[in-house]
C-alpha cells in the first residue's frame, strides 16, 4: 500500500457525453490515475457521470447502455488502489428504472455503493420519469486514513440527507447554481463540504463546473473554474485549495425587469460558447456556415462561432437581395475581416427571381380553385430567407462536418417573427434563448472584453433591426421589426413576465412596464401590443416545436406546450361567464 | 325538481381543446343540456375535459388558465338541476401543482369533488411533473336516485380505488385503450363499470372515445363510438345500452415481427384521420398543399388528407424535376383526379438550374478555404427536395389557413433518410410514425375500404421506393431507397426491435429477422445492415428533433433522446474493456 496524503481529495470535474460509456470511462481512468499519482486519498466524480446526465429516454430505449455502464465499472474498479474513487452512474433498479448511484471503489473493488433518494425539480431533467427513489435512507460514510466522510449524491445534500462526519461530499451534476448556497450546508452541519459538479453542455442543458470546497464555517476555501474540466486538489480539513475565478453566478430571479444585463453577460457568454464547442464535439462537427446578413443576429452568432470553433472553421456569406443596402454588405464583410472568419458573398437575386417567376404564374392557376389569395408582399419576401437557407444547407452539404447556423433569437422566437425554413432554419441556435434587448448588451461586452476589441462594427449595434427583407411603403426602407411588431424593451418584458412571473394579460395590463416609466404609452396602445403580443406568442408554438437545438441561457426557458392548445385567453368575468352559459 | 329517470346514465364523449376552457364550457354545458333534457340522473364527462388533456406546461407557464377553470367550473354548477354531472378539471393544489379532480355538481351547486391518486404511467404524459396525487383516499361514492355510484378517475380505477357499489364510474383519458380491459373492473368488484373515455387529438396524443359499459359479470352492455363525439344513454343496472361497432383495437405489444397489418388498418387510418382533422380544427387551419411525386408517401398523404379535411382543401402539386420519369407526373395526376383533389403542375426545372449555377461559383469560392469537398452528386439532389419546399411554403403563406405537408415517413426518419427544408418540412407530418411496409399495406387498405375504390393507382403501389432526386450510376435510373439502406422489412423489423423488445445490436445480430426466414442473408450483409441502422439511427436524432407535428401511430414510438449521446454503442467484452482501461 502506498503512503497516501492524509485528506487530500481531488475534485475531478469532467464533461461526459450522454451514453458514451467508454469516453467517458477513458476519461475517468485518466483523472484517477492522475489522483493516484499524487497519492491522493480521494478521488471524487459527479452525478451519472459514467453513463452522462441528463440521459432521458436513452434509459427506456437504450437499456442496453446502463447495462453496459456496470461493466466498465466493475472494470474501473479493477484498476483503482489505495487512492479511492467516487463515480456516479446509473445502477438498474428492475425493469425501465435505474437508480442515481455513486459507487465507491478502491484496492481493485467496489466497496459500497450509494443511492440517491431526491428526484432532481429542474422540471427538464423529468428525473421521476427516469430514476426510482433509493427506498431507505442510505448509510453513506465511509473512512479513509482515519477521515469520514459522508457522500451525498445530488439534490440529498438538501434533504438533510448529509451525515455530520468529517467532510461532507456532494456529488452533482448541476444546472443552475444560482439556486444552490453550499457554505449554508458546511455550517448547518458544522462540517466542510465539498460541491462536485459536472462540466459541458448536453444539448440544450449547460453544466458549468465551478465546483467548491467550503470549510466548517461555510468559508469557501477553494474553487474549480467555471465551465473547464479541471482536478482540483484539496484538503478541507487543513484549508488547503486554489480559489479559481469564478464565473459569477449571478442568473437569479429578480423582482422587476431591468435592461442592465451587463452583471450576466460573462455567464451568458461562456453559457453559448460551451454549448456550441459541446454540440459540435459531441456530434463530431467541425465547421459552421451562417449568412451575415449586417445584422444584430448574425453579428453576434458569427462571434460566438469564430470563439467557440476557431474563426478558420466559420464562413460567413452575405447574401443580398434586390433590396440589402449597401451598408448592410460592408457591415458584414467587415465584420468578418475583424473576427477572421472566411467569407465571401453569393448574392440571391437569381434565385429570388427564379422562383419568384414560378410563383407568380403557379398562384395564378392555384387561385381558380382556392379564394382569398392574400396578394400581399410577405409570400414574395419569403423567398430571400429561404433561399438563403438554401444556400447555407448546400455549403453545409457539400463540405463535410458543417452545418449552418440558425441566427433567430427569443424575442423572434416568441413572436413568430422569423422564416421557417428560413433564418429559423439550421443545425443548431446559438442565441434562441436570448432577447433582442440582451443581445445588445452582449455585442456591447464582447466589443469590450474580448482580446480583439471592438471586432462588431458601431454601425450594427447602432441599426434598428429588421429583417431586411421588405420595404416599408411608408419610408421607402427596409422594414423595421418593432415597427411591424412593438419596441423590443417592451415585448422582452413581456417575456420575461410570463417567464418569471407567470403573469397574464390582465396582470400585464394593470402593472407597469420599464418602457412606460420613460415613454407616453396610451392605454389603447399598450392593449394593442398585449393583443399581438398574446396572438403572435400563442401562434408561434408550431414554430418554437421545429426551432433547431439551441442552449438555454434563462435558466427556466424551455416549456413544452401543446401546439394545439389556446394559450391566449385573457379571461372573463363571472358576469361574462354567466351570459355565456346562459340557458 | 323533475322527476328523473332513475339509474339512466349520459356518457359525454367529447373533444376538448388543450386551455380552451371557453371552448371547452360551452361544449360540456350542451351536453348537460342535454342530459337534462332526457331527465338523466347523471351526465358523466372525461378526466380533464374543463381544460384539456394533456395540458403539459400549460399547468406551469400559464397557471391563470387552470386558475380560470375554476370560475368556469362554478359558473357551470348554477346551470345544473337534478341531473347531476361529473366533471374533471384541474384543482389548484397550491404551488404550479395541481389536483387531478373530478367535480361532482348538481341543484345549481359543486356537490363534492374527488382527487386522483395514481398518475398516468405513459411517460408522454409526464403526469408527475404536473399533477399532485390526492394525499389520502378518496371517499368517492355518490347517491342519486337510491342508487350509490363509485367515481374513479383515470388510472384509480387499476388501483384499487374503485368501492364496491351499485354502480362504479371511471372517468378517463385514455391514450391507448389496448392495455385496458374494464369488463375485468366489473367483474372483479361484481359491480356494473362504465368506462368514460375523451374523444380527439392533441398533437401527437389520440384518445379514441370507444367509452365502454360492462355489467357486473363483465358482459359488454353498451360501447360508444370510435373517434366520434357522442352522448351515449346508458342504464347499467337495467342492461340498458347501445353497443356501436368499434374500432378494433388491436395494437397490442406481440412477441414476433409481423407484416401482417390487416387487423391494424382500421385504427391506424381513424388515428391518422383523427389527427389532421384536430390539428387543422385546433389550429385554425383549413387547407393544405402537398408535393405529389407519384411516390408512395405523397401518395398515402394525399389520401389521408382528402379525407380528413375534404378533396377541395387539399391542393396536389407535382414539381418534375429533370429527373422526374413521366410515369411518376401521370401517376401523381391520376391520383388527384381519382381523389378530386386540387391538382397543378410547377417544374423545378429553373429553380434547380438557378441553384445550381450559384453553388458551382460558391463551393470553388469555399473550396480555398475548406478543404474536403465532396463533390457528390447529393449535395445537388437536395437542391430539387429544397425547391418544392419553397413552392409548398409559398402557397401556405400566399393562401389563408394553409399548411405544407411534410410526407417522411417513419422509416426514413429512423434512418435520416429524408432532406431537412425539404420532404421533411412542413406543418404538420401525417404519416411520421408509420413504416414504410405498414404504408404499403395502408395503401391496399385504403383501395379495398373506401367508399371510392382503388383511388390510389396500383403502379404506385408496386414501384420500389426512391426519393427519385438522384440517378443511380449503375441502373442509369433513378436511385431505389432500398439499395442505399437496405431492405424496408429487415429494416423496419430492427425498428421494431428497438420499440417493442428493446433490443441491442448484439440481440438483433444474434436473432432470426423474418426477412431471413425468406432470404438468404449472409452473417456479413447482416452485420453491414445492422452498422449503418445504428449508425444512421444515431445520426438521425437531430432530424427527428426538427420533424414537425405528428401524431402517433405506434403508441410507444416516441421518445426524447439527447442528440449529443452516443446510443449506438455496440458493446465490449470485459476482456476488451480491460484492454481499453489498462493501465
Amino acid at each position: 500500500m502506498e503512503n497516501n496524503k492524509k485528506g487530500y481529495i481531488g475534485i475531478a470535474q469532467i464533461n461526459p457525453t450522454a451514453g458514451d460509456i467508454e469516453h467517458n470511462s477513458i476519461k475517468i481512468k485518466n483523472f484517477i490515475i492522475q489522483a493516484q499519482k499524487m497519492n491522493l486519498d480521494l478521488v471524487v466524480f459527479p452525478e451519472l457521470c459514467l453513463v452522462g446526465c441528463p440521459l432521458w429516454d436513452i434509459t427506456d430505449k437504450y437499456p442496453f447502455i446502463l447495462e453496459e455502464n456496470i461493466k466498465w465499472l466493475e472494470e474501473l474498479a479493477k484498476i483503482t488502489n489505495s487512492t479511492t474513487a467516487v463515480i456516479g452512474f446509473a445502477e438498474p433498479a428492475g425493469g425501465v428504472k435505474y437508480y442515481n448511484s455513486a459507487a465507491i471503489i478502491s484496492n481493485g473493488k467496489i466497496q459500497k455503493i450509494i443511492r440517491k433518494i431526491s428526484p432532481k425539480l429542474t422540471p427538464l431533467f423529468n428525473d421521476f420519469k427516469y430514476f426510482e427513489p433509493a427506498q431507505t435512507k442510505n448509510e453513506n460514510t465511509i473512512e479513509i486514513n482515519g477521515i469520514k466522510y459522508s457522500i451525498c449524491i445530488g439534490e440529498d445534500i438538501n434533504n438533510d440527507l448529509a451525515q455530520k462526519t468529517d467532510v461532507i461530499i456532494n456529488c452533482n451534476a448541476l444546472s443552475s447554481l444560482s439556486d444552490n448556497d453550499f457554505s449554508q450546508i458546511a455550517i448547518k452541519y458544522n462540517t466542510p463540504t465539498i460541491f462536485v459538479n459536472q462540466v459541458g453542455t448536453t444539448d440544450n442543458i449547460t453544466f458549468e463546473g465551478a465546483s467548491k470546497v467550503f470549510d466548517k464555517n461555510g468559508k469557501l476555501i477553494a474553487g474549480a473554474k467555471s465551465f473547464e474540466e479541471q482536478l482540483l486538489v484539496v484538503n478541507p480539513l487543513q484549508g488547503i485549495g486554489e480559489i479559481y475565478s469564478d464565473t459569477h453566478n449571478t442568473n437569479v430571479y429578480s423582482e422587476s425587469f431591468s435592461l442592465d444585463y451587463e452583471f450576466d453577460m460573462e455567464r451568458t457568454y461562456k453559457t453559448i460558447v460551451q454549448g456550441i464547442k459541446d454540440y459540435f464535439n459531441k456530434n463530431e462537427l467541425k465547421r459552421a456556415v451562417l449568412g451575415l446578413s449586417g445584422g444584430l443576429d448574425s453579428t453576434v452568432c458569427a462571434v460566438l462561432l469564430a470563439d467557440a470553433l476557431g474563426a478558420e472553421n466559420v464562413y460567413g456569406v452575405s447574401m443580398p437581395s434586390k433590396i440589402t443596402s449597401n451598408e448592410s454588405k460592408s457591415d458584414a464583410e467587415l465584420l468578418a475581416n475583424n473576427l477572421g472568419i472566411n467569407f465571401t458573398q453569393a448574392p440571391i437575386i437569381d434565385m429570388f427571381e427564379t422562383t419568384n417567376k414560378c410563383f407568380e404564374e403557379l398562384f395564378k392557376t392555384i387561385e381558380t380553385n382556392w379564394q382569398d389569395r392574400y396578394k400581399k408582399p410577405f409570400t414574395k419576401d419569403n423567398i430571400q430567407a429561404r433561399s438563403r437557407a438554401i444556400i447555407l444547407w448546400g455549403i453545409s452539404n457539400e463540405f463535410p462536418n458543417a452545418i449552418p447556423i440558425a441566427t433567430s433569437d427569443k424575442s423572434e422566437a416568441y413572436m413568430g417573427y422569423a422564416t421557417i425554413n428560413g433564418d429559423m432554419s439550421g443545425g443548431f441556435a446559438p442565441i434562441a434563448d436570448v432577447t433582442k434587448t440582451k443581445l445588445f448588451a452582449l455585442a456591447r461586452w464582447l466589443n469590450k472584453n474580448r482580446t480583439i476589441k471592438n471586432a462588431i462594427p458601431e454601425s450594427i449595434i447602432l441599426k434598428r433591426p429588421g429583417a431586411e427583407l421588405a420595404i416599408d411603403p411608408k419610408t421607402g426602407k427596409p422594414l423595421i421589426a418593432e415597427d411591424a411588431l412593438m419596441p423590443y424593451e417592451f415585448l422582452d418584458e413581456a417575456i420575461w413576465r410570463i417567464e418569471n412571473k407567470k403573469e397574464n394579460y390582465q396582470d400585464m395590463l394593470n402593472s407597469e412596464f420599464l418602457y412606460e416609466t420613460t415613454h407616453q404609452v396610451s392605454k389603447e396602445q399598450k392593449t394593442q401590443w398585449l393583443d399581438k403580443f398574446y396572438k403572435r406568442m400563442a401562434g408561434a408554438l408550431y414554430k418554437k416545436s421545429i426551432m433547431p437545438p439551441y442552449v438555454i441561457v434563462d435558466t427556466i426557458s424551455p416549456t413544452s406546450i401543446p401546439i394545439s392548445s389556446k394559450v391566449d385567453y385573457k379571461g372573463k368575468t363571472t358576469e361574462e361567464i354567466k351570459e355565456i352559459l346562459s340557458l
